[in-house]
């Protein structure tokens, strides 16, 4: 199954982006009559034949149409500080795309080391990760928000905040309820600080611990991840 | 706490090897009477004082030696095919080293597209997790084996071949008894042949899925850790 991304899709043809035209025609050498599938990462997809196998716009016609649910019954938002290396935040946003995400929300917090980012070349690696797992459904990344405004944004669910001074005992996989609508906050290199972990229970986050071993950022990011999917696998 | 490894940890004083006496003494810039850890990654970590700053063979004392409880009360091991991109592999044992794991027995399937890798490197990836994440249990990781040899070795637990063919509901996290030694198998990049599962179920391995996504091999294998893992956290 070839795997493309459109991010509209609307009536009964598509025209690939120049990126995705151009990964169809000359690296994959597909051409007129080919069957290729196209989802807009929002649980649609879309079985299509290449009608012009232009390089720079692939026009493709749908033949069938196809509703894909969605991966959990809830939403998983994981709000995480981005790690000085990028290299390791790429990483765990391939990660929690292959494993299963809705929502990443890149987090500015007190010892936050990384600042900015470029958001194009982060949603070229999920976009990626989706189509490399044969997903319809793409993890939302948002722009940075601050820590401050994030605990005290509404948000219907359980919520968490990981902290690696937290018992064992306390751990996200034992607290969390399957089946509800979580966010995790992940902290930075130098996690927390203490006066954000109680402006965080403040606004009704619960402080876990992700087990035993003190982790990476981006491991912490994966371990929420894989739990939270797991604890709803489970029966 | 600054952390360094010693394979051999006997009487009241220790050598740093070359690696690590570089390390400590012209990185981290320490001197005479500066107190650091040394593990042997097999439980003992030792609170030591630097008696001779050698940046080729840095000499301590010992003035304490703790003993680190294993991290579970079972042991995990991780038999999977190294991926054709060893960067993919290190990732891998970095992850599982920080999560948690014991054995990561490299294996050699009919799909492997990787049939060699350079040992020693592998195990300096492996090290280095487990000084960065302040363990005093080094997972060990063995020569290739061949699946066939692998799946007709004795071993008394759990045994788990992860397939992409399997419906989601024989999940490992269903599957697996909190408590009990495990090992599960990881296929390369185009899956386990059909004889090879049939060959592990002659031989009681149980097929089991990691979820509902199609993941990486080197996804899978992390998936397969934070799954054990978080089951025995489990109360």
């Amino acid at each position: 199954m070839q795997l493309f991304y459109n991010k509209f899709i609307e009536g009964r043809n598509i025209t690939l982006s120049r990126d995705e035209s151009n990964h169809c025609v000359r690296v994959m050498r597909l051409s007129t009559d080919d069957i290729i599938y196209i989802t807009n990462g929002k649980g649609t997809l879309c079985k299509s034949r290449i009608t012009k196998p232009d390089k720079n716009a692939c026009e493709t016609e749908i033949i069938e149409a196809i509703d894909v649910p969605p991966e959990r019954d809830c939403s998983l938002h994981i709000a995480i500080s981005p790690t000085k290396s990028i290299e390791r935040f790429e990483w765990f946003l391939e990660k929690a795309t292959e494993i299963g995400t809705d929502r990443i929300i890149p987090l500015l917090c007190k010892n936050s080391e990384r600042r900015t980012f470029n958001e194009e070349r982060l949603k070229r690696v999920i976009i990626a990760a989706m189509k490399q797992s044969l997903k319809s459904w793409l993890p939302e990344i948002t722009p940075f928000v601050s820590f401050e405004n994030l605990v005290k944004k509404k948000f219907i669910g359980n919520k968490f905040i990981a902290t690696a001074n937290e018992p064992h005992g306390n751990n996200l996989g034992s607290l969390y309820q399957k089946g509800s609508d979580i966010i995790i906050l992940i902290g930075p290199e130098g996690d927390f600080q203490k006066d954000e972990v109680k402006l965080a229970q403040n606004n009704g986050f619960i402080p876990v611990s992700l087990g035993k071993s003190r982790l990476r950022t981006e491991t912490a990011g994966l371990v929420a991840c894989c739990d939270v999917n797991l604890i709803n696998l489970l029966h």
